[in-house]
Parts: C-alpha cells; sequence; structure tokens
C-alpha cells in the first residue's frame, strides 16, 4: 500500500500524503528512540563536519562525491568515525546523527545518495559493542512501537516488531559462508544475508568476525587470528545489512601498516592523495594515550525499511535522494 | 582561558584538552535542550537531503557550495526550510538538526563555511513563533545550566546564563535604525546589533519587522505596511545574531511574484538556474493547501558562543571548519 512512495523525480507530489506523513512519524521515533539509549548511557553527542578530505570516506572511496574547496580537493563524508574516535580519550562514549553521502549513479530499490547514518565510538571491546547495538536497535523499535496504531495504519506487522529482543541471535562470517555456499573471503551479498536470517528466526542476526581484506583499514585483528577482524555486521529481516560495526586498532605502528598496505590508500594515491590525508588521525592515536575502542554505524533507514517490512529503500524516507532526484 | 581553542589547522593537536571536551558537552547539551522543547511541545523530526538546488540556498546565494551532481548543477545546502514546509499540511509542526554550509572565504572569528542549524516549521502566526523561540532558547539554556561545574571550570560566568528568562525584550527595525544612527533600509551589522544588546539589559533581544528588500523572499508583508516583513531576528549578547525568522508567504500567486522579483533569482538567473529550480516548492504551496506558517533557524555556534562568553565563533564548536581548515 506504500506504492506511491517509489515516486523520487516527483516527490512534491506526495508530501501531501497519510502514508509520506507516518514515514516521518517512523524516522522520528527511531531517531528518538536511538538518541534516548546513547544519552541514558551516557554517551556525549559530537558534531564534526560533512567536507572533509579522504578522511571522511568508509571502505569505497569510489562513491566519494568530489568538491572544490578553496583549491583543495573536498569530499562529501560517508562517514564521521575517525572524528569521533579524536575525541574518545576525554569523552569516552561519543556519538552522532547526519547525513552519510554516496556518489552512487544506480537509482533503484536498494541505492540512496544520502541517508542519515547514526553512529558511536567509545572505550571498551567487542562485547560491550554488541551490547550496546543491541541496546540501540532495541530502544529504537520500542520507541517505534509507541506509533503502534499509525503503524497498523500502513499495514506493518507489528507482532514482528514486538518479538525484537536482546540478546541478538550470532553468527561468524566463517559459519555464513558455509551454510550459504560462499568461499571463504568472499563478501557476503544481500541474498545470502535474507537467506542467514530467514534460516535463524528472521530476527536480528549479528554476523561477526569477517576476513581482513574485505572490511575498513582500521577494523582490530583478531589476537589468535590475525586473517580476521572483530568486526560485526548487523542483518536485520527484509532490509539487509543495517550496522557495520568493530573494535578499531589503537596501537599507531600497526595502525599506520594496516593503512599503508590498505586498498583505500592504494586507489586514493591514484587519486593524487594518500597516508598524509589520514595524518591527522595517526597523530591522534599516537599522542593521545587512546585506549582500546569500538564503534558502529547504524543505516537509520534499513531500520525504518525493516520496521515498515519493505524491500524498497525509496519507501523508507521522506525526501529520498538518488542520481535522478534533486530538489 | 580557551585561547588554545582559536588553532583550526591543527584541531587534532587539542583534541585532548579538557577544553574542548568541555565544548563538546556544552554543544550536546544546547542540541538536547533543543530537541526536549521540540518533541514536548509536538514538533516531529523531518530529515531532508543537503545536497540540493538553488532551493537550499538563504538569501545570499554567492556563498553556495557546488558539486557536480551527476551532469547537474548540485549545491550543499544552507537550509531545510522549503523541504520542512513541504511537510507543514500534514505533519503542522517539524524541525530538524543538521550542517548548513557558506563558502565564505575568510577565516576569522566570524566565519564558519559549516555548522549545525536548528531549524522549525509549523502552522501559525507570528505571536506563536516569538513564543516557540523564546522556549527554544530557554529550554536550551536551562540544559546546560546542568553542567554549572563544567562551565564555572571554563571560567564562564553562570549568573549571567541564569538570567536569561522569556519574554525576551522586542523592538522594530524602524527603532533600532534611529537608535544606531542608520539609513532606513540598511541592515544591521554586528556592531550595531552590539550596541542595542548593550542597551536592553545585555539580554536576549528580538529586532522585529525588516524590511522586505534585505530578506528571504517568502517572509511574509505585513499588511499594514507592505514594504516591512513580519520577521525577526534574536540578538544574543557577544554573539549576534542567533536566529532569523518569519512568518511565511502562503498564497501561491503572491509568492510567485516575490520569487520572480526577488535578488536571489536575479543571480541565480546568472548562474543559468531560474523560477524552474523552485518550481517543486511553489507547487506544494499551491496544491496543499497550505496556511498561514511560520519558522526559524538557530545557529547552535552563535548560542554556544553566548553561552561560552567568547567573540571567536572557532571557540564555538569541536571541529570548526573554515576555508584554511580541512581535515
Amino acid at each position: 500500500m506504500l506504492e506511491k512512495l517509489l515516486e523520487t523525480r516527483e516527490r512534491h507530489k506526495i508530501t501531501n500524503t497519510e502514508e509520506l506523513a507516518i514515514v516521518a512519524r517512523i524516522e522520528a521515533a527511531l531517531l528518538k528512540g536511538a538518541r534516548d539509549f546513547f544519552i541514558k548511557n551516557g554517551f556525549i553527542e559530537v558534531n564534526a563536519p560533512h567536507i572533509t578530505r579522504a578522511t571522511g570516506a568508509c571502505e569505497n572511496i569510489d562513491t566519494l562525491f568530489g568538491l572544490n574547496y578553496f583549491g583543495v580537493q573536498g569530499y562529501l563524508s560517508q562517514t564521521q568515525q575517525l572524528y569521533l574516535e579524536a575525541m574518545i580519550p576525554k569523552l569516552k562514549k561519543v556519538w552522532c546523527v547526519g547525513p552519510s553521502f554516496r556518489a552512487e549513479p544506480d537509482a533503484d530499490e536498494r541505492h540512496l545518495t544520502e541517508f542519515s547514518l547514526i553512529e558511536i565510538e567509545f572505550e571498551g571491546n567487542f562485547e560491550e559493542l554488541l551490547k550496546y547495538i543491541e541496546g540501540t536497535v532495541c530502544s529504537m523499535v520500542e520507541e517505534v512501537l509507541k506509533e503502534e496504531k499509525l503503524l497498523k495504519k500502513i499495514g506493518v506487522d507489528v507482532e514482528r516488531l514486538k518479538n525484537v529482543k536482546a540478546p541478538f541471535k550470532k553468527i561468524t562470517y566463517d559459519e555464513a559462508v558455509k551454510i550459504v555456499g560462499l568461499e571463504w573471503g568472499s563478501d557476503l551479498k544481500s541474498k545470502h544475508e535474507k537467506m542467514l536470517v530467514e534460516m535463524y528466526g528472521n530476527q536480528p542476526l549479528f554476523i561477526t568476525h569477517f576476513p581482513k581484506p574485505i572490511k575498513f583499514f582500521n577494523m582490530k585483528e583478531n589476537d589468535s587470528r590475525p586473517e580476521i577482524v572483530n568486526s560485526t555486521d548487523l542483518i536485520l529481516p527484509i532490509s539487509g545489512e543495517a550496522v557495520g560495526a568493530a573494535e578499531r586498532e589503537h596501537r599507531h605502528d600497526k595502525l599506520k601498516e594496516r593503512l599503508e598496505n590498505s586498498e583505500m590508500i592504494a586507489k586514493l594515491r591514484i587519486r593524487g592523495g594518500g597516508i598524509k590525508d589520514f595524518q591527522w588521525y595517526l597523530n591522534c592515536v599516537k599522542l593521545n594515550g587512546i585506549k582500546l575502542h569500538s564503534g558502529c554505524g547504524i543505516g537509520l533507514n534499513r531500520v525504518t525499511q525493516f520496521v515498515l517490512g519493505t524491500n524498497d529503500i525509496r519507501k523508507s524516507t521522506v525526501f529520498p535522494l538518488n542520481s535522478q532526484t534533486i530538489m
């Protein structure tokens, strides 16, 4: 019944619909749920710039939007992670919510060029990380369930949401590739995630300990198996990967070595950048006595998709931005 | 005592200081105060894109950052106002907090190229607007006063903040120019604002009813005096203009006429744009039966400056972005 929300080129024609108003209320409730959890748990909000050097990139720097920033190459940030990490030594637990930009040319049910990203970073380990992710997602779902009447109005199966309870089920990447019949080292595709989530009871599912080469350069190596990192993705029914998370490497020399050997830096060098773009971050790690820390990014729209029960991301936000849309 | 916070080129050198941590806590408290007020008063959060056509511009389109958006001219938004307005017919009261971008080449005590902007739009008139602004600012200040110990630690005069109480004093633009000896029609400069605020007891001061030509095209004309608009700026001691606000023109034909005759459109035409950029917004106003509505934008850093008692904006945020800084 949300078919009219597929429209992105002439979004103004549906801003006055009941459906879009309800999607707005759902997004607002999910954000409130996340923020309330952070504040209750002692996290401090930190705002950082969205025009950055390559330090604002996630793994894939090919999808950075570039701009001329007073004569130097600037980018629109995809994550505030490194800025948040820089504040950990003094603030211990930090969070932010803001736009994340991806120059994705495809305009379809899976791609947006801008979306709201919820991020936390804190002093602590992998086990605490899993707990904070569970806590955040449960708080978001609890808050949205206060809008039960509205949810039912647009055909949402509310019982499915009421079953979301911590602790979430967990499987390792090793187990996951065995089950879906993938070669070790390959990344899971959304069809694999869907298969796994259905096998594990159609509830949020952690997949942990991914191979190092397919993940962000500062995800911490596992002590006993250096070919994997202490990372997790949280897979939600219907929408797929909603959270990417990991312990961060906090030992300067190791971090620098990982960065130097990363695919990201190789790609950045082709564009005229390099280690120097990350020098401020390396300096922070070196000079500020940062301890073992962890963090995650939660894609708001993926949670909204899960709530709505839709496999189309264009239905999951009020003003979806993709390559065909600009208002 | 916050002198070290003037550093913007090598910000990473001070991320581990007590002073910057306290600034972060102050910003976080101010945002919490604003959000709590909005939620308590029935405002719904709406997220809109930050890559826009000229519809993301404030009065001065000369300070837009441009980017190539899949072959069309895109800009980084300065305000979410028009998107928020589009949601009023169904949601009645909406808000957002996000980055606002200004391509300001000057890197000094007054200029940032990105800052956090708090915005509301709602169905209602000028008197309600003044009440909501007072309520938001008071809620922000109350929340930050919960951090009294931290404030004192960095030398903030807390008594000054305790005196912030609604209703705020109000003078008209007509009175203001008379007092400072300016010709009618000229914009007030920050030195004039400072003079006025000091004359009126060093407390937040509304200046109302500005001349139409110096304000945004959709600020509503005053019924009995069409040469002025039902607008207000809120001037804070020390930091100056912190809030810009107005009733919005909601009659389609009048709005279109105002837009066509605006300086903004004249400038936009030189860049190859025009009325067509605003067509979706005009359509929303025409088709959705929008009633008299009002709204404002609150510059977070200006409130932080007021709290800190500093006339330098570089001290008022954790990661200030100006033309010399990009991390």
